[in-house]
């Protein structure tokens, strides 16, 4: 018996797609999959990849599954929740897998409908491509699911989106909304935003130093360019969403980067050093870790 | 016929007993290789590895090479220079390895006897480790070498460095000063900082925000912490030599991202792609020139 008797995904892209063929090779996950979403050029490529038994364009037909998950942009996750919550079933669960949680976890929280669960959880895995080709079964072995669910949500359905992930391939860790942002904000969001700066800054520079920096990227640039590829608009709605934990991050790290800027005017040697050696620590623990 | 009848490596560290390990493996480099140290345990360690044909503590002695290549730390260049240039042969010609030339280049030349030709050359490949154990004789290979020979440099010397590179298997530019610097701190020296600075933020936040960092480091933060391993003590010596150049370059990164920062305070969702796109590019055409 599969986990869920019918699971819907709405927006199958990079994310929903991966659960979607994930579920189809394992079986595990449930025994009718859902594909759901507005666009159809999206729905026929599903149709054509058959990762779903049903494809469809109502929000309502995607509602009757015991599990209803919403893959798309972090934009536009409150907007489907509206639409989807009126026509779920008491006993079913929505989850969602947005990247940023602000408020959207007490919002939707708000909406829901007598007996009906919600247990968003964020898989901490991706790839810079987007849409029902980029998915693959095994994106999420091995990564992180952060599950998020509303202070008083049900045990039991924490439990249940919990091995959902387990089913694929993932760890699962239970946290609050707002640490969850803090820690996204500094291990993915300030990465990205410095990433995509870099790229920037390089790009403003006279035509001589663009070229030498495509020519000699090897000697440190490269290391920092490899997630300036990623989707800007996904990362446009990460960035707003995340606003104020992410801009206070970045206000912490210019600080940092400035306090070097002035031990390095100075000449001061031994803060030069200090703070570079401050920053080895967390290296030689990753790699203790086996995570570089 | 090896390009040099010997040649002496000065500071046979990863830089150093990287060359002498090529020089040693090819025999087209030299016939007689010298290894010059101050320090005995390097000395030893060299002896042990038979990297080279003479090994010694005294500089009078090579600087009786044909070409005498200095590779200490870039700190330590111009001393170890003026110890050696007074009793360097006609006809013989200085190299250094340094990653960042300041004003080491007219400093050196206005030092140099009747005959003797300087012409340096900063090979843009390096590992996080350092020392003699550290070198391997493929450092080099498809890496560039970026020389710097002075004003009125000779044609002759500066070819005969050339192919000293090229017999390691790197490509060689020729660059002044200046412009070597400002290409350095771009895409090598100001990603060094913005990694040790990130890896420094991150260990200035709470236990909790650490341990989490050390978890999900997967999902972005990694690709900045490799560089970050590097040695303190060069990379504070690098920082302080290319101080004014580095020090600006950073200035216009922390403008670009504190425009990015203004974008995403403003919610102004156009200004924020736009800044990802010119990014984007970048990356791009490193994929497209395969050095990504
Ligand atoms: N990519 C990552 O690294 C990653 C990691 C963890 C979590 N996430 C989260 O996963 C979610 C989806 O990301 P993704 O990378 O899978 O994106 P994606 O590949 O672009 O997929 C999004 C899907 O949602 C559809 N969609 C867009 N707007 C919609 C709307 N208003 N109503 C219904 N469907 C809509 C898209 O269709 P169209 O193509 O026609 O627009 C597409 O099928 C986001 O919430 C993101 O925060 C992403
Ligand atoms: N590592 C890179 O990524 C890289 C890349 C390109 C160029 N470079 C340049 O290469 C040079 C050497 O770097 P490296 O990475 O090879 O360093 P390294 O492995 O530490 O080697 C430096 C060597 O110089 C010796 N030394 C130190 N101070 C000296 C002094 N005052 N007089 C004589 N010998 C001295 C060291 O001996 P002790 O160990 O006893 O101090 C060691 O044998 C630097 O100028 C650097 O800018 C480095």
């Amino acid at each position: 018996m599969a986990l869920f008797e019918s699971l819907a995904v709405v927006g199958p892209g990079l994310i929903g797609s991966s659960v979607l063929r994930r579920a189809r090779e394992t079986g595990l996950l449930a025994d009718t999959l859902i594909a759901a979403d507005i666009s159809p050029a999206v729905l026929d490529r599903v149709r054509e990849l058959n990762i779903a038994d049903v494809v469809t364009d109502s929000m309502a037909e995607a509602a009757q599954a015991d599990c209803v998950m919403i893959c798309v942009p972090v934009g536009a996750v409150e907007a489907t929740a509206r639409a989807i919550l009126p026509y779920m079933k008491p006993g079913s669960i929505l989850t969602d897998v947005a990247s940023v949680r602000g408020k959207l976890g007490p919002t939707i929280q708000a909406l829901l409908p007598e007996g009906v669960e919600y247990v968003p959880g964020h898989p901490m895995a991706g790839t810079e491509h987007s849409g029902p080709d980029a998915g693959f079964a095994t994106l999420f072995e091995n990564r992180w699911s952060l599950l998020v669910p509303p202070e008083g949500a049900d045990d039991h359905a924490v439990q249940k989106i919990q091995i959902l992930w387990e089913l694929c391939g993932a760890r699962t860790k239970i946290l609050p909304d707002d640490k969850h942002d803090r820690i996204c904000a500094m291990v993915s969001h300030l990465p990205h935003l410095l990433a995509f700066t870099i790229c920037d800054t390089a790009d403003n520079l006279s035509e001589e130093i663009r070229a030498a920096v495509l020519d000699y990227a090897a000697s440190g640039f490269r290391d920092f360019t490899r997630i300036a590829a990623s989707d800007p608009v996904m990362w446009r709605d990460i960035f707003i969403a995340n606003k104020n934990v992410l801009l206070e991050t970045l206000d912490r790290f210019v600080a940092d980067a400035q306090g070097m800027a002035q031990a390095i005017r100075e000449g001061d040697e031994a803060a030069i050093t200090a703070r570079i050696e401050r920053g080895r620590r967390i290296r030689r623990t990753l790699i203790e870790n086996r995570q570089a």
